[in-house]
């Protein structure tokens, strides 16, 4: 199909520049084509309520629609060159198979603001999708931290043995991080739910478009309403989606470092289940944790992109083409943030926990803390608490007393999972 | 005060050692002393609660703690060396000021714990700031589109003049924006309203802390429960605090990129207020808009600091002390932020457009788009419609006309100012 | 092809993590298999040399390496699934079609060792690359700086106009920065010219590798010395590769803002040639630079890219996986930068300047500065002249006479093309 | 000193807005002015050249000038406000001391014209301090590597135990990369080599400044040639400055990585002295790697300063105020970045390897790639001997001899040390 803008005698970007210009959007519109369709299902909706369509033909186009979604989702249609992009193929397939109600289905919305309607259903989708992995991961990190609540390890700060610890504070520690990942990704997917459909290519139409119909037909609890914002918003909800993953891939970080350190064999605390682990090419004798490791570099992808998406975003008002290169990295940052947290349930599931040598590495040194709060608690100043407690035996002691001792709301003998478990589900009843 | 750690006959990190560990904390911590002030007060409370104070040692710190507040907010009181940071300033003006209880302040909690807090309170001012400032500009360029809502103007895509818009969408485009920003940053605060204090290192203490009385006495409106979590959340909110910020320095971005382009002499569009511009050293005739490059600049910092804390947050758990990386690039941006928003609504307010100007630069080609779309409401497919506005002569058409054709949702002739202030206002309401 | 280190009866990774620990490799492995082959060819002209392989083996391997080379150019082997990447695809492929000898290869090195030597070629070609485009651009820019050298045009600070200036100086700008961006790639190629080969995983092996054989074999000017420093670069020199990419698309960046402010109805001052432009999908009366757009836009790809390298550069020593998340920005971003970067030559040299209008923009308060220097020449204190100058009239001056007055080296009057064709040229002799 | 632009009777940015434009100028160039007194004075010779100045006036101003650096260097003359940044500061110390004559100094140039030029002149003193302060890491590191050459220790790949390696390996490591480093600094000191002044704001002036006089004495290999380009390379040559910084401060980063985790108890290889750790708030059994962790934190303040001056350089040609903002990056983390590659040589020469623990970590299962190899060398297709090495019994072996056979270039025993220090010095001799 030739651009809609191509004029007889005249020339334009010839076949090297539609190249360079299309870049790779006709790859990145798989991720987008159903949402497209959700939202030409919307708009020939809102068409048929100011007149432009007939009954007959938004029934038309409305069934075309729906078989389209069908055919991709049945992987019978698969988008593909010549169509430049989702927004083209779309128009000609319906062109094609329901004759001239398909040319009308373009009437009243530009390229910019279909692109704008299918991102913002794919960023709400992907958000409670990312709400829902921080969930499933925070369950499984609580199952874990219920399961080995008092298993006696190591405290480190500066990645030194500090105090007495327990796997069950560690593992608590990674469920409460999750469920305010899954807290965030729930606000910000409620910040973002707003319909852009409905504002041309920034400035209207000379229609009275049911833009509150469409709005509706696909959701959205609010209207998007200035027709420039929903131009100048382009890239701007697809930054705070990214950056709501961020704070789950950044978290997904930390654990890592933590398996990888802990599957060493100087720690040897942690053992990960064999499928996440590979071997050598030259080293007969290695087990290597390539799982983790690539977990651990997964939030780069993430940061990368909102670089990325910044770097872009450096433009005054109104549609400029620049904008169009917003799309490669929420999409890759997206699915591959995503694609790596949907493995971290399996892994924390699995890893098993070498619990005697986990308690045998805490060495009476790591009483002196109890020792000077003591002091601290019977009247002496915690300085000079502190200093005398650098000088006594703590032989005696035991891990197991130190963490009992520790009391207070979340410590090691008081994890507050019922209250955790209680916040996870009270997310999930805000989301119906 | 010698550090707490430094023990007889030992040596440590030495002067040179010390200064670079410290870095600019003394200054950056005057950002924060207050916040840590009320902190203090509040772990205080707590100490009493669990019987580490007496009555009398709880008043005399909280007494204490209100003169050293009183102190330094009218500037009596100057946060600098030779203290290495707030909190050990705080700790000694205690101790010299009400004796043997200021030495007990310590008990429970680590300087981790402190700063945690501190910031976590700085933290929620600020984002509240932030809310109050983005509606400030929201009301601002509201006004200004109330008043300018009719005003020809012409509309942009590409840099190209595209359809006949208003003055009056302009500005609406910016306040929506701005409306959205403060619910953003109104979220962001919502998410990390959470109390850490009480959590020491990162692995509790054995006392029984009363960590719901001091959340409830800072008004955190939930704890943080788990304490390693409380630490390796060290820039996790921080980051989202920039986060939210960005979107508003990235709309200001834009805003500016506007302004910087409709006040050369091609636009002159828009006149700025004499005291937001400047000459030039060696250029007599100029009169520069530097207020509004230094506006389009500012997201820079932000997005800096952005990368910044992402750069130093890849780390196990547990605190390390890079972690007191996070406070500048935290502070800089947020402060910085905010000084260059907080100059927003006097511009708005004060911009005059050309009005004449304006309208005349709409010219008959811009009237196509209307022509295709009436056009394809009387029935032709869109794309017919298209190819033969390109022919048809628009010089009786006027920009009027056309944009009084704006009427869906947002559109020219119906910006929907009442319902943009509503959602304004709800902002208003759901912060009480 | 299993992988090299499954043990029977061990389970390891299995299918999912196996596509996951993949990622796009295959895909991205077609930018670096023809240098991989090359790369093997040297290894194998090593192992000849210190005895692994015996002279027919030898002949085998390369002919084989050769003929698959070939097969690759042709279009007859394409890289793809179901091998894992093009380092066990080439190994496989040997292995069929040379027998014994085939499986050879891989002695004394590793996959790691393997990968890094082909990025180190792959960055080396590339970089040439980027000095030929820098220079190709420069010198379009020179030539149209010699044939437009008086034309008037006004010279903008803070996009304000300020002073008179010229068509040639704009252009001649633009050549000297890219002659300094080629010279820059020329520094980063020289300094990224060493040999990794030799140093499998980052310890050697107990072999005498005649690594100075392979590297001589490759033309690399050096040898990376240390085994483990080997490893540890991974990621290092594709971060300073991009580092000098960045300078071009950076200085590409500020060309595409003069461009699309010049092609802007305000401006009117440039026009592109047709093939650079598009029209728009709902606006007949648009023609949209939006070549120019995209290639303002992609200098984002590349600040991505070098975000996400250093995000995952927080490494011990030694290979991790995570270094396997160096190679997809790396591409990414020299692909699409150097794409880019080939359009701007041809963009340059057809770019139409309207002469009339440009000369007709200089009014006569442009001239204030001159008027002020030449009170000073006379004597008077510059801040005097300064002051002065604004209320003389300057309506007998004309804009020829101001530059023409500008003969200082670089000035309007005295662009120097000669000596930038030098450097330009010198470069050049440099290269051979 | 009013501002030069300030007319009488209208008004200008007042003093809110002047305090907002002004920014921490006055604070950050005290980085700056004495580079600017250097540049002045070259300024005024070309001035006495072109018959600006008298050669009595010129006497004055160059005698002036060093009066002012002297009082500067000796603490006498602090530059600070009511000045607005070093410029004006500068030009009013003159007029006030040495008359007439320091008024005519800012005759021929602009306030960037001025601030590009000390700017280069920084930037390249820095440069020179890079590539020393890295051949003086080198130079800790190859003395160490010298001292530990053959001291086993375990070598890691995926922080796994892989092959035996030595001591020596790992300090030669850092010092191969650390002499590429002072390579790059010294790539990147010469590109940046080129004289700006003499461009004044961007287009000349109508003088004929004798550039190359100033040029000449203030020692650049080459004149930066046009005007405009002089302007629009703001912020790029300190990007440049900033990515060779980047490479030392990254690899500074895995230095410290190592550190940190060698002196956990888990390793327990390495023992820093004590200047370089510190105690505990809380615990008294820590003795924390403070100084490590900050160096390790480091590099996120270059990381961060590179996405922010790229984030302000999205502009058209010509001089933009938004380009002061690249001057708070560049300054922060050039001198933050410098700061603690000072403190590594010391750090490289007081570790103290634990000899005997390092060789006892060695176990068995890490002599399998040699057996393997050794199959491989004996004629058996390196798979299958990958494959049988598995099952084989090592206890026989030793370290010592695995060590020994690795004796390919740069191998545990062939690291090569003479060619490092030759390359180290032929560093030096190049730099004279």
């Amino acid at each position: 199909m030739t651009p809609i803008w191509s004029k007889k005698g005249q020339s334009g970007a010839d076949e090297e520049i539609q190249a360079f210009l299309a870049g790779e959007d006709i790859l990145l519109d798989r991720y987008l084509i159903l949402f497209d369709i959700e939202a030409s299902t919307a708009h020939a909706l809102g068409l048929r309520h100011c007149g432009i369509l007939s009954s007959t033909e938004y029934e038309k186009l409305s069934n075309g629609l729906h078989r389209l979604k069908e055919l991709i989702e049945d992987g019978d249609y698969v988008l593909a060159p010549p169509h430049e992009d989702g927004h083209s193929a779309i128009e000609a397939w319906l062109t094609e198979n329901v004759g001239d109600a398909g040319r009308k289905i373009h009437t009243g919305r530009s390229r910019n603001d279909q692109v704008q309607v299918a991102t913002r259903l794919y960023l709400r989708d992907r958000l409670q999708q990312l709400v829902d992995i921080n969930r499933a991961i925070a369950e499984a990190a609580l199952d874990r931290a219920e399961q080995m609540q008092d298993w006696i390890m190591p405290g480190y700060t500066h990645l030194q043995r500090a105090v007495p610890s327990t796997v069950g504070l560690w593992m608590a520690a990674f469920a409460e991080a999750f469920i305010d990942n899954a807290m965030l990704a729930d606000f910000t997917r409620q910040w973002l739910d707003n319909s852009p459909l409905g504002t041309a290519a920034g400035y209207g139409v000379n229609l009275n478009l049911a833009r509150n119909v469409s709005q509706e037909a696909m959701g959205f609890t609010r209207l998007q309403i200035n027709p420039m914002y929903a131009q100048n918003s382009r890239g701007r909800f697809e930054l705070q989606a990214l950056s709501a993953l961020a704070q789950s891939t950044l978290e997904l970080r930390r654990l890592a470092w933590d398996l990888s350190l802990f599957t060493s064999q100087e720690y040897a605390l942690v053992r990960l289940a064999d499928r996440y682990t590979t071997g050598s090419s030259i080293m007969p004798n290695k087990r290597n944790p390539d799982t983790v490791e690539l977990l651990r570099a997964r939030h780069a992808v993430v940061a990368g992109a909102v670089t990325e998406l910044q770097e872009v975003l450096s433009l005054p008002s109104g549609y400029q083409r620049d904008l169009q290169a917003t799309k490669p990295p929420t999409l890759r940052a997206m699915e591959q943030g995503l694609a790596a947290l949907r493995l971290v349930p399996g892994i924390l599931r699995t890893i098993e926990v070498d619990k005697e040598r986990a308690e045998a590495m805490v060495d009476p040194s790591m009483f002196a803390t109890d020792i000077a709060i003591e002091a601290a608690i019977s009247g002496i100043p915690f300085r000079d608490a502190y200093q005398s407690a650098m000088a006594q035996d703590a032989s005696s002691r035991s891990a197991r007393e130190s963490v009992n001792a520790r009391v207070s709301a979340g410590g090691c003998a008081n994890l507050m999972i019922p209250e955790l478990k209680k916040r996870l589900e009270a997310l999930g009843l805000e989301d119906k």
